[in-house]
């Protein structure tokens, strides 16, 4: 089995903050991340798949079929967007980095049996965010 | 004379919107960096400055005074902040890097002559702001 | 005056021969990048403009002409190329990254003018290409 | 078990062809990675072991004799070379960067009951190809 | 259960160097990583944390006791340090970057269980040390 | 006239402190890089070279005689030592990076004329030296 990775690029403003907890709470847990109108990031994402390589093509996977996936579930939703304002994923919850990863790997998971073009047996592994170069996270489902 | 740099980070919101011009000057010109909510960006911040080394010191400048400096003047102003809305540099101009490149320019050039434990005789040279990897942009002042 | 540079990325083969040479002395001065059949580099393409900021959008150039100048004069003709055999520009140059430099600033030079929609005033300030992140080269043009 | 890992790069050339295919399904499969003269990359090589710190040297492996083995199995055999024409790796087999992860591997894999002085007890572990900054692919053999 | 990772730096002197070995054993074993006076590393150190998502604050764990631990445990100790001769956890133990891998993470596990405001049940899962970019090291604890 | 930058790596300790100081303003000036058994980084040496085209080989410089000598007179000296006692250059000067980058660039100019080999007319424009990631310092020479 070879994993392939591909890395992709979104930039969104977001703000830190829990509705149920006070503002003094908030501004403790979050600091400066918790600026009423927002700040921003160009957070990496890194989509993993796994798979084994299909001797007529020496691939694991068609590329142009993941970024489409990608393309359409993830970019068009979160590119260029504020998180809290504009994104349904974060409409009862904090758009933290965790929670991000999360979204976008629920989001390509949910998607992934339909995309019948994409490789026969190849699965989706794991999402890694990057929020800057210090601070990253990664998921990798599981049962 | 000797070049130092440093390099420092701000993350923040911004949306590219000129008032005086329609709504659809605006998506024409600015495309998705239009969206109403904002975007976001993590910033790197390159200062320049130009000057002779100390031989008592060996050092061009005192890297601390420059930090004090870049965090009163640049990063408190920008860093974790929507630049339309909680930035007074950006009330009458749109928040493109190039703005943000010549405010960050000008709000160091304007504190540079008091700033005298900085170093005798060291001047600012450039500013140099990061928007993207793949996008950057410079501005060295001039006469 | 403030400077923006954008970034591209083009994959090509090459090999370093130079036909009036004998092969000992093409050998001598190329070493392992003389291999016949050619070898291979992601190259890394800066493109700098110069110009004064336009005060009603913000910006130096419109960053999506420049894109499309520089993908049909440069990335149509280079990118996914062996430069030896697949680019007339060439047909009677070595395809040393000093002269991939020069190539891409004439072809991108010699449309300048034409090109009106680009930003009045701005002009090409510097290519730069990155043969690989320890040897990289720059031309500025001139009078 | 402490895992290291070094890192190489190496310039090739390739073109991602299928002999057993229509002009029509390459061009499909493969785009402009399709192109007849090839085109190339600096892809970086990661190879990681894994074993017990030696007490008596710090070390889980002598990191000379794994660029030794590395030069002479990996870096001869692929750097500087066109994939496809030089490589006998690929002569019925795509050299797509899967099937480069792969080859590595297995040249390494293949050698190393032999290299008595690399270290006792240490293992291959994992080799990782970045084909660009995108775009890698990463192998652990297995049982 | 996500992964967060968080990245530090250290710059530090060293010499490899083993007192029980002879002058031209350790010269043969270290090369020039045996210079007697020693030479220096910008070390970078990645802590990596597993946990579940507190659904309350969007969290695996908080980032500034974190980075408040990381400081005290680690970079107060081997920050702008000559590790041979000023650090206590290699006065028995060469300083190779394996060695140095381990002490760190035995230190960030001594302290972990009272951490308690680190987060509910989040564990140490990896620390990963890079020695330069093309040579690096990770321990992920034991059973 | 084209430029050529090519990068070079050395790891050394330092440790920055002035004889003719006090203890308490060197450790007021220089703060923990004062640490008496000193620290270390991983400097990256960026050496910029300016000439004209050869049009016989496409090149500006042979950069294995350029590497010859950076090899000789900057990374024998310096690299995988310790700069304040094992180097001469810092005898009676504090081992700043200014002072690293002025050494580094006199070395090489000293040496210029003598190297016939490396190509006509070619000067050194240039000399960059990176302390960190953060911190850099660049010596253009000059009249």
């Amino acid at each position: 089995m070879v994993q392939l990775t591909r890395r992709y690029r979104l930039s969104a403003a977001h703000r830190l903050h829990q509705e149920t907890l006070s503002a003094a709470e908030n501004a403790r847990l979050y600091g400066k991340c918790n600026n009423p109108r927002g700040h921003g990031h160009d957070y990496v994402v890194e989509v993993t798949v796994e798979g084994n390589v299909d001797p007529r093509t020496g691939r694991v996977i068609d590329p142009v079929a993941l970024d489409r996936l990608v393309e359409r579930e993830v970019l068009e939703r979160f590119d260029h967007k504020h998180l809290n304002l504009d994104v349904e994923d974060f409409r009862d919850c904090v758009p933290t980095t965790e929670n991000l990863c999360l979204a976008i790997y629920d989001r390509l998971a949910g998607r992934w049996p339909a995309e019948s073009d994409l490789a026969a047996g190849a699965r989706l592994r794991r999402v890694r965010v990057e929020e800057t170069r210090s601070n990253f996270f990664e998921y990798e489902g599981g049962a």
